[in-house]
């Protein structure tokens, strides 16, 4: 195969204050470097799109070092090998990986997670099998601990993880109880997904249809939003609830410069001390601490898949790398419903 | 033994806005009740103050039903039995019980714990072998679980259930740091209390000095105070960390009329995020839970103070049951050290 010549890349150009902006990314030609002994070349297909990716662009100390200015976005990928120099790994082969928002890419296979067409195609290997059903897998599990008959609540529950959440709860014989924004979003999460109940955030109360949902109290919370929702939940709980921190996309785009005196800071939850009248427990966790365990839950999750048990929607949008910027603004939204990526047509 | 006449208690009058005052008690003169088949009289020697009691005074759902309007104020005392209705429950006989800011009480033996000579004094029973030293045993060991090594932080280090939190840390092989109000009480935690660290949050920058103090990070913190110093902890946890929430007393006179709108909701801890950096864990708890293991702890704390592994400093304030009201007042405006009590010389 004659190797390209050019790779087109999205890159950090400034650090945004609230939501990125145009001003955030910049497109780059870059050339392809020379794929020595032990890489292999990776022409990129499709590009997950994450809450998370919000966080990696602030330059102060996480769970990853912050994206570079001038680096090549960082960014969860499937693509295809078009040239090895790596004994095994052949040509054709589909690979999952850390590979960023860029059409090449050459890697060693230490990173490299092979597709096995087995379990799953490469789009449920960014979604189900991928980063955010394995968030789900383990963050429900290890963490909110459900029991059959406990009442498990999730938020953003449309969303990537949270519908993957949503419908493992379920399986354990919980009662299941979605938020999510919009009439459309809570009928997908009864109808398709078959949550217990629903609960609109845009219209009213959510402290209030919590407690009319969850008449013995939340015994899991898993947190994908918080700001109010986590507060109103944590009004909510049962004796010796679990509140599973996994994210807070309320909060991401807090803007030390902004119009609005409550976005200029992260709001942090002024009902915790309910973790001490009901004997609770909040904990965070990041899915990479699992890494051990993947292979069997990505079997089991793909069994779900099989035998309908999970509904894994994704949403893809088919276009260039270019339309990166426009596509990580619909998670913020709120428009988005299950996995979304970014497929390749120029890949 | 002649039935005394009267009754003298604080009843509470009404419920206080921010810090309780002159409006919020009532002393009432009270008939004492016939000693019934089943009961005891007992003359009250000496009241717990606790910071807890600020939170009883509010009119909404927690552990423990509110105070009512017109009730006795509830407390934790140490009392004499002067008459008995009960076989085996002899005058003479102290006991401990939740009885109230009051003279006398009657009541059932199944809410008693008989005083054991042989373990403590009846003031120690309020402190280190009452609610005070068991909040601190089990908090620490079944919600903190410090590992030889750790670093524990605790706030409010000076304090009744602080103080020992942080030498229950220090005789468990960890690194202990205390923050407390002032440079006297930090000497105190040094030369006395044998802390590795001790950070005076009214001189500077607690943050900082928490990074500076706990090189590795915070394995566990244990919090009393809430507010802005759990924040500085929440900054500085090490991987794996536990916060144990006992207490907030920074938040516990929140007044939604103050002056000051920073002071009138509880805060919430905004930094709660690096709980997924850190993957660490916030988890309430009360003691009660833990009553079927009292007598456990009771032991090995009795045995730690005897053989001097731990100071049980104790402020006896001298009195009636009309000094509670100010001597309560203590706890919030940081001036006591240790556990305090309110010995009743008229009882």
């Amino acid at each position: 195969m004659t190797q390209p010549l050019v790779n087109h890349a999205v890159v950090l150009a400034e650090r945004p204050r609230g939501l990125p902006n145009s001003a955030t990314w910049r497109l780059e030609e870059r050339p392809i470097p020379a794929v020595r002994a032990g890489q292999v070349l990776i022409a990129v297909r499709e590009c997950s799109l994450d809450p998370a990716m919000r966080g990696w662009l602030d330059d102060r100390p996480s769970y990853l070092p912050p994206v570079g200015i001038g680096e090549v976005m960082r960014a969860m990928v499937v693509g295809e090998v078009i040239e090895s120099q790596v004994d095994g790994l052949t040509i054709g082969t589909w690979v999952l990986g850390a590979l960023g928002v860029q059409e090449y890419a050459v890697a060693r296979p230490s990173g490299l997670t092979i597709v096995d067409p087995q379990l799953g195609t490469p789009t449920e290997y960014l979604g189900i099998l991928g980063t955010t059903g394995l968030t789900a897998y383990f963050g429900l599990f290890e963490h909110g601990r459900p029991r059959a008959g406990d009442t498990v609540v999730v938020s953003a529950a449309a969303g990537g993880v949270g519908s993957v959440v949503g419908q493992l709860a379920r399986i354990s014989g919980t009662r299941v109880v979605g938020i999510a924004g919009g009439s459309q979003k809570c009928a997908y999460l009864m109808d398709e997904l078959g949550f217990d109940a629903a609960i609109d955030y845009r219209s009213g109360d959510v402290r209030r249809a919590l407690r009319k949902a969850c008449p013995a109290g939340i015994d899991v919370y898993f947190d994908n939003v918080g700001g109010e929702i986590l507060d109103d939940a944590l009004a909510n709980l049962a004796m010796g609830a679990r509140v599973v921190v996994c994210g807070a996309i309320s909060q991401y785009n807090v803007d030390p410069d902004g119009a609005d005196p409550a976005q200029r800071t992260v709001s942090g939850p002024g009902n915790y001390l309910s973790l001490l009248v009901r004997r609770g427990t909040m904990s965070g966790f990041l899915v990479f601490d699992y890494a051990d365990q993947y292979a069997t839950a990505r079997q089991r999750l793909s069994g779900w898949v099989k035998s309908g048990a999970i509904v894994a929607r994704q949403t893809v949008v088919s276009g260039g790398v270019q339309d990166f910027p426009e596509t990580l603004l619909a998670l913020f939204s709120g428009e988005n419903v299950g996995k979304l990526t970014l497929r390749l047509e120029s890949g």
